[in-house]
């Protein structure tokens, strides 16, 4: 449990700012390196004025990284890029990617989705994907986790409990999911300025977003058979925050007190995954900045079937946050390290 | 078609106040009564300083007001309160409820939602639900209409021609719907604080919204039986707005261009429902504050199953702008009298 | 009083997108031509669905425009190259121009300010500046009319008035204002995006904006001398809408009644300006969407000094909306003509 | 250092949600009591769900809390009742009050501007100004802190060191603030509704705000003669911030320059409190959820004038977190303890 210094590759993105903020009271954790291509030469504090008073290395190009002294690395790259960035580092580099690059264990998935050959199907072979809460052994022994993506995370940790107890039917799921802005990045889109954004709501990539197949691959695993979901994204006015509203067919014989009773099971000792008292609400705002996931299951008016409702911060537990849970097993720290501050409300 | 006196019953809360705002370049309409029982007295200035600069009566009580040169009524007070109010209106005027008290033409299905009897039977069976679009006829003819709720006409619009055509399936249908805070009206609720909707999404009455039973009605009608739906609706922080996202299973033999003819065919020459083309996403801030409702159709990944979405703004289309429409259909007025206004964007 | 064909350069960016909102009930104003140079081919509705609906012509290029049958033209370019482009137009056009080019009559000052030469020096002679209610005659008469500024006109409406009656000294004018952030534009900046601006304010162009010259021109004018201001703007979470504190000193012997005078005398007929009651604060909210600017006057605790606050929407009565009232006052149409809807609110 | 005890009375609130937010990870302070009159019975979890999941005693009244065991108590009640409420805790305690009830110490003062007699004038004389940067020693050694208010902080910090060391003039501060709504509290009030304060900004208690004797005081203090400011709050669409624009006089022979170095000196070594590069301008989305104050001085084109601008979280360095730091001062704990999460962007 001695300190170790991790690199952070892309750290000029959201992802990369809250892996920073977040490791900044990590005991066990020294952040020597950084990069961003296109603001290599910069202080950290003039990218993110935020993160400005702390004691940074500026940030470099992948090319004048120094990965000498660098026991860990994180990857916040863009997709596509990120495989060959990945093969190309030292082997005895443990990695956290929190691109969507190695999530699919299926090559010729991530190929029909990506529209390009994995350049790095060897490393794919080796990957664990990182939900931590349901792959906590692996994760521990692994050299290159795939983190989840946030639309799964907030999917799979109830979903994946459940299609594995045999509650709900694997069939007919559908996934009506709601995102904060910075989901889509720090890039300067029209799509994403404020007065695109504000007041509104809109469903976007219909049927046709890359979480799409990263879910069906857990829920296929949990149910022990393909599945197909229907997985319907909205963008909404919020910076932060993901609320995944899940409607599910009950298996048979099953009821909602069923549900409810294997999600305490499973989250029962969990630190971030909690099952609210029955009939809360959960609500976004209510894991702002967290590592938590909140969930909670309902009864539907519509005889045989059933609503649940999780929720997560995007950018911590669909992203650096869980990232840091990971590299916290991956190290032998104590997993909640550097991720024990509270919800910011309001 | 010479102009008429309009009365306005509740007219310190947000309904009220966009009527008066639309009707503010209606060439047939002069409001010269408008009551508040709790504001009486005050300018209607006062209460909504952005109608400040408006050559309007000022707010009386229900026991001031002077129908003797009124021709008719909008009724925009609380639910329950209304039945006894609009019974005791003069015979000969004209009215069109904003609240739900007579929307639903099973009186025994008000008490199962409302929790009391109806007090009001007789005129019950008098009102005529006032989506207009497809109920334009009935409601020309009406001296009671019941203008629908904001999350029902988001979401009979699209489905009840659908089920009409038989090309969706009456069961299972799932609708997800996303609502701007003003629905919550100008109450002051901790729920509806600034700091409490901001940054933030919730799912609220999940299984429990008295909307639902609105809906059902119209889809059973449509569907030639009884129908019950999933209706979840959502809290989120923007000021107007409802978006519906409808999960529907497809008839036999249909598929999603059938969808898509059957709402062309619905609402081509409609002026204020328009399907979009063929990928294009509604969004809510394209209909803010006009009586604009959006649609689209999406195919679904998962065999046999179909999206659709729709949009409107709640404060207009979901209440004033669509009780207004109704009115001018009631009185001979073009339809579109003093709702030509485009949406405001951004 | 016949209809004329307008053109309207610049289409695509929020302010040519509110032209079409607003003359879409213009009983006098006919579109005809729109150009957008990226985007031509387009239809408007593509670029602004909330748009959709109305009968347009498609965007085209300011090459392909055919000013042929073409009355009079808005010009919502960018600043720079709107000089250039004015100067190409066929003689007998009349034109009023939203950007910053024909502003400032002193073409030195404009070289200071812009970094460059003024390209159509010839042309600034003849151009009017046309905040309507305190140029309305010069107005009627030109061939050229340049649009003020948002952040001139909030603060000139009520400044210019005082200065004028000598009720309050031209020195030491402090002029703190706040922005929604469409003043920013369409164009896809980073500091334009949802999560830069959400939930946060900043100061920006702190005494280097080049509004700055713009008012201190039209106080000057007003003064009968040089006058030099402090102007603050600052960017907050919100599309629309402009308030401008103003922090001044009473001349020798008068009042805060006195300013209540002049503005109350200055405005007492105007359709669009309005002062409100004593004590009553303006808010930026109860002109959204209108062509309205609500002004008042506060006695301030510190001797001598007092305080004045001032609201419009920047697209409006700070853009669009003024150019056509500007426009009807060039055509001898009704002032008000397509400007006569109320704010939305909420 | 051993740990403490430590009673939150008013817990109910969002400061006393922010209190037990920013506690959760000190390491000597345990919360043993929580009082809420109105909420008392309830679990903490209940009123603020983003606590859920601490191990938090449940809210009691004030006379059911027993403070046998209890070391400190953090006093997050209304104006007004406060006075009483402390007057009657046991000698022993010791108190940081975040309320107005002791921060005036003028009496007269006190009453004048909140209408009533002070209740404990003897404990008033024994108050310390909790400035915690400005009076370090006096806090360390207090038995009762009276913890500054949100605008007072944000405008104090960078006024005091200037006026102290004689680079700007007394006369004719400008105090232009702008804060979030939570400043307002959770109480439901129309004003604060979501619908209310979105999308638009409003000054509001123009030259009569509470604070204002409590900065003038300060600035007294240190300028060395009585001190009368304008101070203008304005409200706007965020949950947290506080950004104050302060247009000074430089005093004879001073620059701009002097101003920086003078900042720059008395905050060098401050773990919170930050002048930003040259240029830079403090946002307050870049302090949220932190205990951090940035500011920065910029150059006026009027002559012989500056502009400052500050920035805080009102909830943290502007109320719980400052309180927090204060007792750290009080109990010899390291005075970031618990304060040292960076803040939370975007």
């Amino acid at each position: 449990m001695n300190a170790i210094n991790v690199a952070i590759l892309g750290a000029s993105g959201y992802t990369g700012a809250e892996l920073v903020r977040l490791l900044a009271v990590h005991p066990q954790v020294r952040m020597t390196v950084l990069t961003a291509d296109r603001k290599a030469g910069q202080a950290m504090a003039a990218v993110f004025p935020h993160l400005g008073g702390m004691a940074l290395p500026d940030l470099v190009t992948m090319e004048e990284a120094d990965f000498s002294s660098v026991d860990a690395v994180f990857c916040a790259l863009p997709h596509g890029t990120t495989q060959t960035v990945i093969a190309g580092l030292p082997e005895r580099l443990r990695i956290v990617d929190l691109s969507a690059d190695f999530r699919l264990a299926d090559t010729a998935t991530y190929a029909t989705w990506y529209g390009h050959e994995h350049q790095a199907p060897h490393l794919q072979t080796t990957a664990v994907y990182g939900l931590t809460e349901l792959a906590r052994d692996a994760v521990a022994g692994a050299r290159l986790v795939a983190n989840p993506g946030c639309y799964p995370t907030a999917s799979q940790l109830p979903l994946i409990p459940l299609l594995r107890a045999g509650v709900i039917e694997a069939d007919d799921i559908i996934i009506d999911a709601k995102s904060g802005v910075s989901g889509a990045g720090r890039a300067a889109k029209e799509g994403s300025l404020f007065c695109e954004v504000a007041d509104g709501i809109n469903a976007y990539a219909i049927a046709g977003h890359r979480h799409a197949p990263e879910i069906e691959q857990g829920l296929s695993g949990a149910a022990g058979r393909p599945v197909i979901v229907n997985f319907t994204p909205h963008l909404m006015p919020m910076s932060r925050g993901i609320l995944a509203s899940l409607y599910v067919r009950l298996a048979n014989g099953a009821g909602v007190a069923d549900l409810r009773r294997v999600l305490s099971e499973t989250y029962a000792n969990e630190p971030f995954v909690r099952l609210l008292a029955e009939g809360q609400s959960p609500a976004t705002r209510h894991v702002r900045g967290s590592n938590h996931c909140l969930m909670n299951v309902f009864a539907d008016r519509v005889p045989g079937r059933a609503i649940l409702v999780s929720v997560i911060d995007n950018l911590v537990k669909g992203a650096s946050g869980q990232a840091i849970q990971n590299l916290n097993r991956m190290f032998g720290f104590k997993e909640t390290a550097s991720l024990e501050q509270m919800p910011l409300f309001p």
